[in-house]
């Protein structure tokens, strides 16, 4: 049995295509998961446009936001059934015995590999994947959404475990994508008066984040940060991918604040970081997320105080995919999200 | 000058009275705030029937929930003008060499005196506040309200401060009283899922509980509590005034988790502790609240975050004094405000 | 091949004896280890005077702090060599689909089962271990040593893990038994001031505890935690088995302070805890111990930091566990150790 | 009455003096303290060779790391007398009403004004400081010693306030400066293993840091951080005055880990911080100090805990002031201290 994939064949910029690949063979700790929904993310469109700071197995299926039901079972899978409706976490190979993973951070173990780059991922029909990255999704959650809990728990991870965020306090998020924007719902739900900042070009994703109760701006938030008491604000999100709009976080934050930097930034920092000292401010770095995160970002969902539906601009065959990767790219839509046929 | 005051005159149960008082003298560092409305507190009514466990200044004004304008200012006061619309803090003499002062946290100087049983309160038209105990109250939030930024304060404190809440928690509050309530509010606000849990008596306040997005239950809360992965709540916060609640958060609380206890209980406890050593748990008592907490308070209220409208029963003048005491005693009304004439 | 053990056969008080045992059976994830050294817990005790609270596999080989050799490896087992030194945790059996496990606190997994109680322990030559259980102890360290790591890691929990000690703080600790006299030197490890209170009866063991550089105290220890500032200890470990030494922490700890737990009492309070409450302190139960605990206190063990030496009161053979049994039992040692024939 | 004093009265590189001055004008709320010593920081000589970054009010009277005797009373002053053993904080001038002060961070109160730069220092006989700004001194802890309080109030701010060490943790001190000195004795106090690194140049520092029971290392650390499980150390304080030691942090920190940033580096960063992202990493900047952290420090002078006769070089008059300046200039001595004539 063959299904179509979206296959990243090579490193070379735009080595992206439909091909036909065979059914996965699973271990005895896998499930064979049938795909109902993957989400885009901005690291398939890097590696697509050959944009990429990490090593890929080419070649490789994409997709690392996705959702659907189990097929079958490995022989030592216990706590799960065939047609179970589940959302997979990404750190698809880990090392069990690493001191990371030991203490329940196996996405920081470093010889880790993840889906759609390290092994194949959800962009086609059929996906391998290890019984322990499985939560359970109720029955009420579409897999349009539920798809989506993997930047959600990004956000997460960034706001919540990596920050502490408390009701009243005042948070600044800088860069409105998919993981801004998430980020600025999530200290919403925390109790914090938001606001997100982005450029001209933002405004579209802007007016999609207002959705989530909190403020747009385009351009300065010097105004907006140092509202209240003239201090700045208590958590800067910095979600933009370049490293100069640290020094705007640092301009803005509170002394004794947090900069939370979930954007990355490969370009050398080309001013000094003595104002982190002056204002014995935290710069916490956020990757990824882990097993309890995950369980969170279900239970919001579940309840309805997480909706991601504002953000998910429109759901393509696989075999649109370009269509779909396109539009995200030219900041058309916030998020694209997949289904095989 | 005189002003009508309810005058809390002797430690026999009953011993309160309208009595008309001077004008009170203040001193180079406080402000005389004229009162525009201040609330019943649960306190005000133990001195009231004399059902209290501290020492009382007899005879003492009652009242700490209390907020107005400033009438006047000491030679030393500077950042606050004349007509400044305030709420005051609680903790009205303070040794502010005390080391627990030092540190902020003069709420916990054990030589502390308090309005309303060691100065003189709020239920009057005049009171001396000192000019640190202030907070500047925003235009569009009414005194009305305002005045409950106290017991918001408390439930901040025993909530936020105190605990650790993050959005996604099961949050279980025993007892729906003013500070339950409020403690249900703010868990709610901080992204939680949130059950508050009474008698059948209580049926009337569990109901004003739900307009804050949170569940009322009736007697036992364990099917809640296990609700989700079956281990119990994250965080249970007893505001019940008896000890044996605690017993209840014992069993409901999830090995790893949080008991905050807010409510007093003289009673001893006639059950081991041995549940806290055996799940690992953390039992946190939570008493008042200091400087941050009204910054914070005030905010979540001007933002309209924290809506305090559903909790007030209603308004009596300070000469129908015993009616609005009496509405809350029997738990006609969850809290009672009183404004001077 | 059949060894000798000591054998917990039955619930009656006393019922342990000799017993010869075949050699354990392995699976594919356990390993065989061959028992160098194997401390006596007051638990051991406790089962023996038939005055414990938990449920017993009878029959059982009593010993869960043990360290010594691996003789066999199971077949899926990676990571471990035959002749490799290890100690090994207690949790010997876990669910790990449980929440709890997941997160890495398969120590609080109410489903969990440990060795000495649930399945055989190792007061004999060879037990079954399962590999996750497994950490590494360097050669320099003796096992008459190392197999004290288990209490050492539940004084690490309850000192560092489930408390905040800081450099300068004043520590007062209750109870010098081995745990106790563990605390105390992990809070002097930690840079606090320590002090260690017991009764007369205690004399000796205060000596022992003295060799770690804290101050022993007979009696009322009012005078030392009131020393410095007056208001108290910045923690208290309750280390002592009765319910009534929580009023002694109550009284002692300062306002904002914690009272830590690791004691267990099965006799209700027969006192409030409005303490807790007015002092806005935070009472701490503390239970086992985890990975990284267990990697710390190796840590310490293998540069000489935590010296284990003082407790050890002798070692005696097997078959001579009785005389072991009895010293610890009537405080003429702290710790007895068991070694093989 | 004049007095001699080391006086920096203009921008100019080497604009400094002695010069005779008045005796210091008290407020209501000041006392006038008789220094007996006062160290040598980094920053007295970086106004002397003028590459400082801060304004400086010339003329000013250099020294803000002192201690004396109490010699004089302001009318309003309680709790101290003419005579009490003092050492003084450094932030001179602070906006009480400033949030930051509200809640104890008045060290970093923007408006803040402090010895040596803002007002005059103590680097003469009498200097005027505010009653808040003091803590007594046992009578054991000699003035020498006792003037070195400050800089250990940095190392313990970055150390233990501002991170978050644990016994069995491995720490590693980036700049055997003083301050760095300082951090790795601190570390080692609160039970980590610990490391400082420096250069060829650093050897005779690396040798006093020693003392102190740490490993003093030459050239890179690599080895020594990645030494036990391989993935890094758990904490960097990057105690150098340069930004480019932050890269060498950031490998040699593990994942999760954290570094802490005390050092300051004007020069902008050549470098991204992707990896503080990648490797979920906190980086913590750490200025000053506040009254609980001065109370801490004394208490571990006072117990012995910590002792900085090490690092003391040499106690010069007054008048000798240069030399004590170039020998530490020069790194012939970690600190310098002087005392009035």
């Amino acid at each position: 049995m063959k299904s179509k994939a979206v296959v990243n064949y090579a490193e070379e910029k735009g080595s992206v295509e439909i091909r036909e690949i065979d059914l996965p063979q699973i271990g005895d700790t896998d499930v064979l998961l049938e795909v109902a929904n993957v989400g885009v993310c901005g690291s398939d469109l890097h590696q697509w446009t050959s944009d990429h700071s990490w090593p890929v197995n080419y070649p490789v299926v994409l997709g690392h936001e996705f959702g659907g039901r189990i097929a079958e079972l490995g022989s030592q899978v216990s706590g799960w059934k065939v047609g179970d409706r589940v959302v997979s976490e990404t750190a698809a190979v880990i090392d069990p015995n690493n001191p990371m993973s030991k203490i329940g951070l196996y996405n920081l173990d470093p010889t880790r590999k993840g889906f759609g780059y390290g092994v194949n991922g959800a962009m086609t029909k059929y996906v391998r994947v290890p019984a322990r990255c499985l939560h359970h999704v109720p029955e009420h959650v579409p897999f349009e959404q539920a798809c989506l809990t993997e930047p959600s728990c990004v956000a997460y991870s960034a706001v919540v475990s990596n920050s502490n965020v408390r009701p009243g306090d005042r948070v600044l998020v800088i860069g409105p994508g998919t993981i801004g924007i998430l980020c600025a719902a999530m200290a919403k739900i925390n109790g914090a008066e938001v606001a997100i900042v982005g450029l001209e070009a933002d405004r579209g994703r802007l007016k999609i984040a207002e959705q989530y109760g909190v403020t747009g701006l385009v351009g300065d938030a010097t105004e907006w940060a140092k509202a209240g008491d003239g201090l700045g604000a208590d958590l800067i999100v910095d979600a933009a991918g370049h490293s100069s709009t640290l020094q705007i976080a640092m301009n803005l934050v509170r002394p004794n604040g947090q900069i939370t930097k979930v954007g990355w930034g490969k370009q050398p920092c080309n001013f000094s970081l003595d104002p982190i000292v002056q204002k014995n401010v935290r710069l916490q770095g956020s990757f990824s997320h882990n097993w309890p995160i995950w369980e969170k970002v279900i239970a919001l969902m579940a309840s309805g105080t997480l909706d991601v539906k504002p953000i998910i601009g429109g759901v393509w065959e696989i075999e649109s995919w370009r269509e779909a990767f396109e539009k995200m790219h030219h900041g058309e839509v916030v998020k694209s999200v997949l289904k095989p046929a």
